[in-house]
């Protein structure tokens, strides 16, 4: 049976929207916040055309790391006394996942994919995030952000149990949620995470938006990462190219998972990249083509590519390529 | 006896202030500076409320990391014949540290507590560090920021002897100090550094400021680190959490001195930071919850809680955050 | 005999260029760009000061580090029916480096020298880079920047053979290349890298330029790097210090390309430095004494002394400094 939330301010918080406010003026422009909550709109596929490409299922996964890259969860609205609610589902259970073709690991994981489901509302809406562990060990979703500290998912939800996670989507910008079980090294190593994207009030310009996560496996128990991947599977963006159109933009929201290793960069060929660090802005900090992440460290990075072709990207750590943290985009004439 | 220091100009270093003036003017608005020495004011009480908490003496520890926290030492101002000289004494030993219940380490630190102290100037003063080394072995002074080759701590004080550093507190920022004997990577994880902060011209807003030095501690000379801590005490501030108060602005001196480990990122919950890189700018840089800090990188991070509660922080590297650099806010309703 | 690259547009790229300013006037103010290509000048001796200094030739190297550091390599600029084209000449082969007075390393490395000889060139300009490859192991040069997918430097060029890279030298900046062979980290360990400066249209001011690139040398085959160097040689500007005038600009194009350890920093005594990250700005973004860099991050810093005397400059990473990542600036008086 779900276990009721413990009670706390309904409101919108408005210190908080004061404070950012206040920021905003005293210098940081790209932080002006137009009215909450009129401007968000989903992108239509007549501004962005997505590649049609086949699954990447020949490993018998179970799921599609091709249709993980663009797969947003928006969840349900409900109209609610108190007022709407954004509301998603996620479970955690463990999935046997083929990391090649001979290994074969046990995650733990969130909706049977790894990283979890890309959760997404707009800034300024409450969301409920309906819990069930159905996995054998205690675990959690802590997320970043900001929330009550009774939301903050650092106590265990049993095997079995069900636990609300409720609170107001705030600020805009990429928070990275995972589970705060100890050892966190270990629940974050087997899976147990995924994004919360909070989109600003007003919507960024049309992209062809995608979802990448660098992670490690520790597979030998020693404390070190043997594989890292893309979106779980080691290597799998390398055998089955992500396809773009060239010209398009292409908005990245990526985050860096890996324990055991202190950062890991991202880099992509032939090109240079935006940064919007944490999401947090709506222009650009910097334009450079290598970016250091450590673990938990996410940001929105924006590129096109001018010429067709097949182009790498992987972190400049080359032992982390090596190893299976290695991909290519493959750039379709527009 | 104390040594003389070596003669120096005792010139305000106008040339270093026309290019810095030259810079801001240039496009970094956040360092426009106005009168040098017109503004500064320390905190009062009235401004700021710090809640009162115990004391965290339970382990027997030769000082208080409580209040340390909020410990700045702003030495004495001498009105000597040149000018004014704002004069500090610091004195190297060695004082058994009790890591935990099991572990005694044996620090080489500085005013009998790790980090040393947190010495503190306005831009532009004369500051004289008197430097005793009480200790066994040869240790120095390494400070960040500006200064002639002589003053810059690269040579060993023998035991017994003092020294004498002194010279311009410029630019305004975070500077850390670190004796820089070789080998430097054992002087440092012994205890051997602290804060210099150097207050801009015109005071930063109120806050409730407090000192965090994130450190490393190798007991078994393998040149990796078994523990970790804030403030010199693995766990201290998850055993004693930091009271602060709801809604009231935090400004933190953060500073990474861990060795070994090349990176160390610093991560609060349920809430985001603003970043003022090295304590130079009077405008944030931008907001996130995490950040990586190589050895020696300080920034200073401002935030308030919105709701009463216990809230986590740690490096989300988790490895160091489960071997001791954790630790709790117990934010007070305001 | 020399292939010919694959055929690809030769424009100028015009949605690249649209694409910029419409970045640069969207907010940053950094990035303003004038008319491409008609205010490039090369530094002359009567603007900048250059120390005569002696070369650094006692350990009977192959190259000068000394001479390295300010020898630019503009190539030959040659006028075709086309259009310009800057051509430059590269040459792979393997040569034994004296690390220090005990070990000898087999360097593979680019025109006898570690870091391989630095390219220059102007925003816009058309490159064509002639790679010869005389060593034994088949290598390739992958260009950090923009270039079409066939220019990219995956590909191995074999030993006797000849490849031509030719792409326009785009966005101003500076854009690292190095051999992208697998095991990549054994390719980058053995020196087969450099750096490609992009100017922009508009000349930035007068300084003493100079470039410094870092490297690990994993010298048993541990995946591991037991020794440490700037310019290839450890401890190479400990012993020979690099002299630079007081009160004159220095400008330093940074290059972080140690593989094994994930990160470097770059630290300086005695002053701070301006950012200008992967040399995409006109204006600095931060001013700090020290920076973090992954693989293959690089930066343009720059600095001038207000006092004469030696100053180390050194990553933070102690130990990499007490391993070879050492040096001195001898600032003499102006």
């Amino acid at each position: 049976m779900a276990e009721s939330p413990p009670s706390h301010p309904r409101t919108r918080r408005p210190w908080r929207r004061r404070q950012v406010l206040a920021w905003a003026a005293a210098g940081m422009g790209a932080l002006a916040l137009g009215g909450l909550g009129r401007h968000w709109r989903r992108q239509s596929l007549a501004e962005v055309r997505v590649p049609t490409q086949d699954a990447a299922m020949d490993l018998n996964l179970p799921y599609d790391p091709i249709a993980l890259l663009r797969d947003f969860n928006y969840g349900t609205l409900r109209h609610e006394a108190t007022g709407p609610v954004r509301e998603f589902e996620v479970v955690a259970d463990s999935v046997t996942l083929p990391l090649n073709s001979a290994i074969s690991f046990v995650s733990w994981n969130l909706n049977r994919r790894v990283p979890g489901p890309t959760l997404r509302a707009q800034a300024g809406e409450r969301v409920r995030i309906i819990f069930h562990n159905q996995d054998g060990h205690s675990h959690s979703l802590h997320f970043h952000g900001t929330h009550p500290a009774a939301m903050d998912g650092i106590d265990p939800v049993r095997h079995g149990k069900t636990f609300i996670y409720e609170f107001d989507a705030e600020p805009f910008g990429v928070h990275p949620y995972h589970c705060h079980i100890e050892p966190v090294t270990r629940h974050i190593g087997k899976g147990l995470y995924g994004l919360l994207i909070v989109d600003p009030p007003q919507a960024r310009p049309s992209a062809d938006e995608m979802v990448l996560v660098m992670a490690g496996y520790d597979i030998n128990d020693d404390q070190r990462n043997e594989l890292y991947a893309f979106n779980g599977i080691p290597n799998i963006y390398r055998d089955h190219p992500i396809a773009i159109y060239q010209h398009q933009r292409v908005r990245l929201y990526l985050l860096n998972m890996i324990e055991f290793d202190p950062v890991a960069s991202f880099h992509i060929h032939a090109n240079l990249f935006q940064v919007y660090p944490t999401g947090r802005t709506l222009e650009p900090s910097q334009e450079t083509d290598v970016i250091t992440l450590g673990t938990a460290e996410r940001h929105i990075l924006e590129f096109a590519y001018a010429y067709p072709g097949c182009y790498m990207f992987h972190p400049h750590q080359d032992v982390m390529a090596a190893n299976g943290c290695i991909g290519y985009f493959d750039v379709l004439k527009a």
